[in-house]
């Protein structure tokens, strides 16, 4: 388990080097908005996705994948069924995997599902405030899939929701927070852009999968995978400043530079703009 | 109801603003073609979209959206199912929706469910020439999803549409056309990059939506909705052209920009570029 | 059939110009992960694009199309249906289709499925070292959707695979090679960024769709094909070395400028970049 900021920006480095040399497989069962995005964000970042996400197929992978995500923000019946034994068969060969429960406590499939889904022990929990808060039983979601509550809004449920499921709980935000129900730490990095993407989030729960592939102690590859993405986003930030003429930089710059500065992100960067508490 | 393209151009303002400090849910229903594009679309204007289109969810999210986009570019028997289910929780709550008829005439199952919609009353219907020649039954449609008819020449089949429908209908092109049935409005701002980048229909589709979440008359929120559209679309094309020296400036910098140009598009630029008679 | 490099490359510039001209329609049944980018890649390429692949709608379509591409990366039951009816109308209507076998050797669901394909004649076989050869019957296929193998250890088994099914078989890595089971061509264009960019190859997949639609002889349209997709790639990684300060360019600017680049590419840079052999 992680002690120190200093100790986990040292390790999300030595992660960060790991991924890019074993590239490991990620097996991705998500959302159409942002299937693509996802798949792009994993290949910047150094993984290999595999967008598998059908019965049968789901499983088969499942076995073999370095990690899997689940991803609920568009669960058509058969993808359901796909996500369902993805996640049994992960939890029975000891894979990884990150639940990233989108819109639940909004909605009633994806709820149901999702209580379903627990129960198969996912290593991650990565939502937005309202989403953790819903899942832990403190509120009943955000009206529709963007976060409703501030991220310390949703402390207490994050704390709640790890002790009683043994996951890793990420809470994405303007600060990212992340616990295993005892340990809690902060990630302060980002840009208020990744706000105006859509699939931002769902984008770092593939990262956070792609870290577990190669991490052994779960806190510390969640840690890693929130710095890691947040300070790319903090780099593609900044960058679109520093755009030619024409028309201002905003998110369709932001998404683009944001897949460069993944690419690119190394420890040297990590080391120069943590803000890990 | 609009009297002159002054009063359009000063509601068109003032719809942006109110859709910025109210930030509208939008629901959308729409192809897995342009999915991504469309909610980025939307996050860059200033809406908050969730695409649900899942049964039983459809119709929950239905009756509490600021607005609904129902679009039949790829419709699943799954999808087909959350539509009707979506339009008729829409029209029992008098939640405003948008029916975007993509490729109906030249494709048999979109083209019945679309005239299965068309009786749940959506409060506009946004198409090609070719789509809506083809729902007012003036002709075949196109080969495929892309229009093979002018915007001149559907006007007499918008007008019949407006008519026998009660929505107000919007024929895309390189001038938009607008009209209730008796007013008809001509936005002649663009660029020709829009028909370069898939989805690009689907997207205005979805802003129609987002204000007719803010604006409480039809033909004004949808004549808005196409000016800020077709305003951003020209400034994105405009900045093409300064790219730095490398590839020449296309599609693919368009589309990022045109995100860009949405989130900065403000009353200013509408005025000194609007073209609406 | 295409006696000599020169004359490959005499034809991809004339087959291009001629696909500017008819833009022909491509009817593509692909994976979720990439239909955004096909569709984009097609409509910059000069094509005409039309997801459909929905049973009844898909048969219809593949009977007036100028080509149509079945990619099987995340084949859905209704998909799967969809796919059979199309490739069945295609070779019976003899519309040139191209079958890009995403996974197979590696995913049970995909293997059985491609095998069911092959009896309709696909008239190119598009995929990865490891797909070709998995398909071939000379491998397990890779564990993923990347190839683990290089294209030299393909050749083989891409021979083997056009004369028992009578297609051309084109296998895409650094160099591409192309067999009708006699002749082998080999296009040594491209950009290591290719690999870091989700749907390179559906997307090449596609138009190679689009250059059967406008060219007779298989092997020339699909060598013209991965010429000018692997030029534009080239032409596009070039680019990103001449960004404006800020984040190194990558994946993402890659990926716009790769749009920019077929959009604009003619038959002079065919003939300034061409390495085939």
């Amino acid at each position: 388990m992680m002690r120190t900021p200093v100790l986990a920006l040292e390790r999300s480095g030595e992660l960060l080097d790991r991924l890019r040399v074993e590239r490991p497989l990620v097996q991705c069962l998500t959302n159409t908005v942002t299937t693509n995005f996802v798949a792009n964000v994993l290949l910047a970042t150094g993984a290999s996705p595999a967008m598998v996400d059908i019965p049968v197929e789901a499983s088969a992978m499942a076995r073999s994948a370095g990690a899997v995500l689940v991803n609920l923000g568009t669960p058509r019946a058969e993808q359901r069924d796909a996500m369902a034994e993805a996640a049994a068969a992960a939890y029975d060969a000891g894979t990884p995997w990150v639940l990233d429960p989108v819109g639940v406590g909004a909605l009633p499939v994806r709820t149901t599902l999702a209580e379903r889904l627990l129960g198969l022990r996912p290593s991650v929990i990565r939502g937005n405030a309202s989403e953790i808060r819903a899942l832990a039983g403190h509120g009943a979601g955000a009206q529709g899939v963007d976060a409703q509550h501030g991220v310390d809004e949703a402390r207490e449920a994050a704390t709640a929701l790890a002790l009683t499921t043994g996951a890793v709980v990420a809470v994405s935000g303007p600060v990212d927070l992340i616990t295993d129900g005892s340990a809690c730490v902060r990630v302060a990095n980002g840009s208020p852009l990744f706000a105006a993407v859509t699939g931002a989030g769902c984008a770092l729960g593939g990262v956070v999968a792609a870290f577990l592939a190669v991490g052994d102690d779960v806190l510390t590859a969640t840690t890693a995978a929130c710095l890691v993405y947040a300070v790319a986003g903090e780099v593609a930030g900044d960058a679109a400043g520093q755009a030619p003429p024409g028309v201002a930089p905003g998110p369709g710059s932001f998404a683009v530079r944001l897949l460069d500065a993944l690419a690119a992100i190394d420890a040297a960067q990590l080391e120069a703009r943590a803000r890990v508490s």
